[in-house]
């Protein structure tokens, strides 16, 4: 305990947690202009929107440990004055399944919704990656139809070039889990069960390509494999003839998404989930066509996998294709978006088999491409006109001359510091003021205003080839005191 | 522990947390074009948008109980990873504060910032009342000028009137806490120290004013009040006169706000800080004349306290002067915005005094009081045209057309389900689809779609007697297969 006088130790540091972040006005306005234009995609489409609560019953999340009565690491979770076990959302698919479950008698059928809602994960925070951070997501829940699967890649290319990503810059890979398991029928490779899941591991072996290459994969599927730093990871223990098969399934990639159909047909042989897999595909392929997504867009690659087990038919993963140069060294912003069917998920609280599939947006990485594409959008609607004061005993003409300014739909704010037309002109730019407006007691006496076109004020100290250029347009002028609002907007209007 | 077998008890119940709840499409949208509405207003007045985290370290929220290691209740709290106790933000000041200490060096001075976040507080729940709702909060931090102050009423009289609160429906009421306590100096009653605050047990007292009345008040400011339940509060234990003064002082209003000043001027006698009070009053009735805020909009009114202790200096509190009926009952909406000068928050932090003051608007009242106005928007920008599906071997023909609608930046979806036609129609219906697109075989083969104009048929069957003013306008038409878009977009006209 402190005693009263022993102030200093008892002030708290100004600090947020590990792993979150304050956003200014400009990463504000960035992430908000592009989750408008990913909720106006998701409109278009047909999706409707839901906020659920950032707190749910830890039991409805489905975080508890196995066997356990504490939640899960990585949620976080507390007590509420009942006891009960509530957290923090981890993603936006859960809170799904849980409000699908209670209202599934007030919804239509199926159920298209959209929700775009900050996430909690009390995981390693590092660069990038954060402990608080937007997910964007679409589902479509009670169909079985393929229209919706094929819908997802169609989302995501509308929104990429939605946002300035051209075509060519990004690739969707749809891949479906029905085939893989087709693939492991043929291998005979017995279904997971409460003493054996061979095929998780599998999955979990393919998931790594990316990370490990064929010969990691190989290793992983068969024996194991003993890492860089000397840790053995216990493998899926095929024999050679079955890795085979699985590495063949993994690189049955070709030209174009009928070839691939083609290749996959092939390789499921007579396995009935297999063959049903591959019918998905082309109705797939049949459905993007109709869209007129081009083979640029969208490709069918056996080897993606997302890791979540609970994905069942159609998975969809998009990439972005060029890379950032950072500190000289290439950086992939990785997937952009990643979604598939989940028929099971609803089951948890129904008891019923309810299909689903959706996608998600990773509004981080999107943000970062952007701004690396310089496609990053970060200026307000309007950045205020700031009024300068020179009178101090006339704040009331100030204030009258922000108000005309605001009534007529221009952001406008009187500097209300102490200091001198220096730092005034300073906090203006700050404010990246579009004009400044200064009357002193000249100006009161002649019924004068002097506006300052701090836009072209500060491209004139940049550029001063092109002052010959700008000569007919002054950076500084004088109007009549009731032609303000029009004098102002003159000089919003040269650079519009 | 249950069996495999026993699934039944292993289902987890769908529900959310005792105070929390979803919000469905008309709610989110008709939430996000007032909370637009909100911040194009702060935007316009020169705030710019900021963003904190969710979770705060709990003693940077001043949160700890006093000597005592545990959070207060009321707040959601837990213990992070590192065993540190963090809580969900229960205002946007206290972070504001945090915010402003730690980037002090960075930021402009003064700091004008708008934030509009759910907060989460873990009191009882009621109608109306929740545990999680949105706040949209604008301060200025670091100057002492009144216009700051004076700019809070013109904000809020701008968003009321922005979302359809026409003049007239709200009174915003300003008071000045300096004034008070230029009263309290009069009768000599002693400033609050660490044996006695009855200057805090006067404001409570006053605070009571609109809920217990005069005599209520009287009781409060003297010896104590007993409560219908038998209940006693202790008074502030004030002397008859003393107790006149400050009743004289709640009941100065008059006709208008020279007056009230006149009349303040009056009561505070030689008080510095409370002719400090009424000067600042002055100030702002001067600005207000300036933004031509009349006296049907903004009321100087001296029974206005504001509970919170750190109001310093004026305070400001609008209420929405229109009433709800409900089961026959008037409902008063009470207070939806509140606000003042604190001129001490930033203070714990640093050591050194910040003066900061600004308002809050309340997000679930103002919605309550569209909604009786009827002034509340809930369509989504657009609902989605929805296909219907006669064959379903075409889906692909029928995808072709949403997405040729789409591409036209018209919403569109298939309908997805397995049902019939008329189930298709029901389900257009419920999600208020302006039109519906038909195409069965006979479509197909003379290459046209058959367009039913929902909205109008909906108009049809409510007022029959309108029949003959549409007959001009029929609510299905054919059209060429290839003007699908063209015939779509000339029925959405028709409603526009």
């Amino acid at each position: 305990m402190t005693t009263e006088d022993d102030q200093t130790t008892d002030r708290p540091v100004p600090r947020v947690p590990k792993g979150f972040r304050d956003l200014t006005a400009a990463d504000v306005v960035a992430r908000r202009k592009m989750l408008n234009t990913i909720s106006d995609v998701y409109e278009r489409f047909g999706f409707e929107p839901l906020e659920t609560p950032a707190l749910e019953f830890v039991d409805a999340l489905g975080k508890f440990l196995p066997e356990s009565d504490t939640p899960a690491g990585g949620v976080f979770s507390l007590r509420d004055d009942d006891s009960r076990w509530v957290a923090l959302r981890y993603d936006l698919t859960a809170p799904l399944s849980r409000f699908y479950a209670q209202n599934v008698n007030r919804l239509t059928s199926p159920y298209r919704r959209y929700q775009i809602s900050p996430v909690w994960r009390q995981e390693k925070p590092g660069p990038g990656r954060f402990r608080e951070f937007y997910q964007c997501d679409f589902d479509t829940v009670g169909t079985e139809s393929m229209v919706a699967d094929a819908e997802i890649c169609a989302v995501a290319t509308t929104c990429f070039e939605a946002l300035g990503i051209d075509r060519g810059n990004y690739i969707v890979r749809v891949n479906n889990r029905k085939v893989l398991n087709g693939v492991l029928d043929v291998i005979q490779l017995p279904e997971d069960s409460e003493t054996g899941h061979t095929r998780l591991t599998v999955l979990r072996a393919i998931d790594k390509l990316d990370r490990l290459g064929v010969k990691g994969v190989r290793q992983l599927l068969g024996k194991g494999r003993l890492d860089e730093s000397g840790d053995f990871t216990q493998g899926a223990g095929l024999g050679s003839e079955q890795i085979d098969t699985v590495l063949g399934y993994l690189e049955a990639t070709a030209e174009n998404r009928s070839s691939v159909c083609q290749r996959l047909r092939e390789l499921v042989g007579n396995s009935e989930v297999g063959l049903e897999g591959v019918r998905e595909l082309e109705e797939i392929h049949e459905l993007l066509e109709a869209m007129a997504l081009g083979e640029d867009q969208v490709i069918f690659d056996p080897s993606v996998v997302r890791g979540l087990a609970y994905y069942t038919g159609p998975v969809v993963e998009a990439v972005l294709t060029f890379a950032a140069e950072e500190d000289g060294e290439k950086k992939e912003f990785g997937s952009v978006l990643g979604g598939g069917r989940y028929d099971d998920l609803v089951k948890r609280f129904t008891g019923s088999r309810i299909p689903a599939t959706g996608g998600s947006i990773g509004v981080d990485r999107l943000l970062a491409a952007l701004k690396t594409l310089e496609r990053l959008d970060t200026e307000a609607s309007q950045q205020p006109v700031v009024i300068t004061i020179f009178e101090r005993d006339r704040m009331a003409d100030y204030q009258r001359m922000a108000s005309e300014l605001r009534s007529a739909g221009i952001a406008a704010e009187l500097y209300l510091g102490s200091k001198g037309f220096r730092q005034q002109l300073k906090y203006a730019d700050r404010r990246s003021a579009p004009v400044a407006v200064l009357c002193g007691s000249n100006e009161f006496e002649s019924g004068e205003v002097t506006l300052k076109d701090l836009v072209l004020g500060s491209k004139l100290s940049k550029e001063i080839k092109d002052r010959e250029e700008w000569k007919a347009q002054p950076a500084q002028i004088s109007v009549p005191r009731a032609e303000l609002v029009a004098g102002v907007r003159q000089l919003l209007e040269r650079h519009q």
